[in-house]
């Protein structure tokens, strides 16, 4: 069992692209990692691909064969669908089948066309994500969904939205200077404090944008790698994934994230490491809230721990475990089916070195990537490490 | 590596169900299917579940988790979406996945509503799996692209419509005694010929119906199944994907389906067998000419040559090669994220001979089922053994 390494990783710009197809998204991030890998289409033996709303924003399901066609690949091609983790669910079968000898070249990406919707549009196809039973026909939204979790947080660990803010601030700082970040611009605590409440106690700051956008990223054998003389010094060392209850009443707890712990687990037990060993992070902050959840439930924080982490410097780009430094969902945006690869390409260049935030961790050699979907009814976790 | 093994099936019955959710279908399916193998849900470590437009008919994506939960499944749970081979894309990785040790005991199946929806809707949104931008805007539905397909045929081999309707008069008859079988009754040729034309030169007996309903299947690893003495005689022992382009207009010939190719040749050399090894077959009959590309595609007959084998005996229940002694899409029905795993349940009773036409094929031990999406842009091939 040998881990698989990225060749390559290719990425559109993250923003609003409301007359571009999804097929014409992916070709431009998926031809990008294929050029970054220096690999041949004709190598490629399948693509794995992450879309989530396709059927309604653009009238196209079957994405998989037209991804595959978009980029001149003629081999088999599957849609993954995990809500928000859609592609992270693909890349981890994507990390599977190279590991097992199943394949040597494989492209896993994803992408999202959402902004030729209007905000009510979106918002209700948004909403397919969660029960539509039991939670959206009651009126739940997302930003009302993690409102919930937000504040049962504040209720049992405290925390305020001055903590939540310092967040948005960090992320909207990571950002600048990434040209594939829809906000390349910083914030203030004030500007998220002074924003339009969205759903208390989640202002307009906490939410990540709608956005339009693809990834893509080559995974291939270390023996594909040598062969052809790659330069693909990161192997994606860990795999994991958790899954939960759709429904948050149908859950124990609304400020814990396990289907997060089981994935890291199994991603950390899976690349031999702890915790202590990560060097930077690329995590799920749909929401502000969504963040420290997802530290917490990873084990980077104890429980009630994760809040004040920004505020105190612990997660900044200068801090100890920096996390985010793309900007996060929150200011690189949100297309929807790409995040999962997204952050995979971004921990890739930080860990490459050719990241517009490496000088700030120019020692990493492990990152971890979070990707959730819903309410975190669905989470993956991935870990990636340089190679000698 | 060591081939996964079938320990249960289960299936609803196919039909007109539009109060049911996807959730409650698969939840029979799925319960029947753990019951059927006689396996814990606490030992399940992953759904792979197959679903095509739950978006469009029942505003509800993200339906892994929900699925896993429905069956009180406590794992991860990944959606594939594959068009009308959704199940078949998701049965593949399940078998890769146990095969590499993965996993010791999976969950796999698929469900799908659609008559909730009224028919003019349900065109619209099987449309989705064709190219939305250069086939559906030009005005093309299901039936329609078939249709061509079968036009390509008959100018390029010969053939009329009469061979196709004793495709329907064989399949129809194979469904009688089908308790999941949408269409329980015989037709004539006459009652094919009859009917209303859908799109020249297909009528109405020409097409699948309208379907409801959900498949599953428990895969288990050999030691799972020695450990726990199940009785799982069944194996899964090759498997396939191909792809195609997914607009008509972009491939070399209509008459052909190389994906389906791609995937039998690659299936059958996982298996170690030839098309003379296979006693018995499920192959994707969404259309009557669809069952002769599919087995000339995957090598049963040379190209011009399946048109007849209906109406000379060959693929009847008595013939050399019965096919789709279910009833097939055709009489089954079809509901699309399911049929898949559908024909894996069916195989699986065939070679067990608890099926309601194991009479007529007492003596097979290899099946082989064929699920195609779109106008077969993907396409799955598997191959099921009888152990020893």
């Amino acid at each position: 069992m040998i881990d698989p390494r990225v060749a390559g990783v290719g990425l559109t710009h993250f923003g609003s692209h409301p007359a571009r197809t999804s097929r014409d998204l992916f070709a431009e991030a998926g031809l990008a990692a294929l050029d970054d890998a220096g690999v041949d289409p004709a190598d490629v033996e399948g693509v794995f691909y992450g879309n989530f709303m396709g059927e309604i924003a653009e009238h196209q399901g079957h994405q998989g064969p037209l991804m595959a066609e978009a980029i001149g690949v003629d081999a088999p091609a599957t849609r993954y669908e995990s809500a928000c983790a859609s592609s992270g669910a693909a890349l981890r079968q994507a990390v599977q089948n190279v590991r097992n000898g199943e394949a040597d070249v494989l492209v896993v990406g994803g992408a999202e066309r959402m902004t030729n919707l209007d905000t009510a549009e979106t918002t209700e196809a948004l909403a397919i994500a969660a029960d539509d039973l039991y939670e959206v026909r009651a009126g739940l939204t997302f930003p009302g969904a993690y409102a919930l979790m937000a504040a049962a947080y504040f209720d049992e660990y405290g925390g305020e939205r001055e903590d939540l803010a310092e967040i948005a601030v960090k992320n909207h700082a990571n950002a600048v200077g990434n040209e594939h970040a829809q906000f390349q611009r910083e914030i203030t605590v004030e500007d998220a404090l002074d924003a339009p409440m969205v759903a208390d106690p989640l202002g307009l700051y906490d939410a990540c944008p709608i956005t339009d956008g693809a990834s893509a990223a080559v995974l291939v054998s270390e023996s594909y790698a040598d062969e052809h003389d790659l330069d693909a010094g990161v192997a994606v060392t860990g795999t994991g994934q958790g899954g939960d209850k759709m429904a948050l009443h149908d859950r124990d707890a609304l400020a814990h994230t396990p289907a997060a712990s089981d994935a890291a687990d199994e991603a950390f037990a899976d690349a031999g490491i702890g915790t202590e060993d990560v060097d930077v992070a690329e995590v799920h902050d749909c929401f502000t809230i969504a963040e420290v959840l997802a530290l917490e439930g990873m084990g980077f924080f104890d429980a009630g721990e994760g809040i004040r982490a920004a505020a105190e410097g612990v997660t900044t780009r200068d801090g100890d475990l920096p996390v985010n430094l793309s900007g996060g969902l929150k200011a690189k945006g949100h297309p929807v089916g790409a995040t999962g690869v997204s952050q995979l390409a971004e921990l890739t260049k930080l860990l490459r070195g050719d990241h517009h935030n490496s000088e700030h961790v120019s020692d990493a050699r492990v990152g971890v990537a979070h990707n959730a979907g819903g309410t975190v009814a669905s989470a993956t976790v991935h870990v990636l490490e340089i190679q000698e």
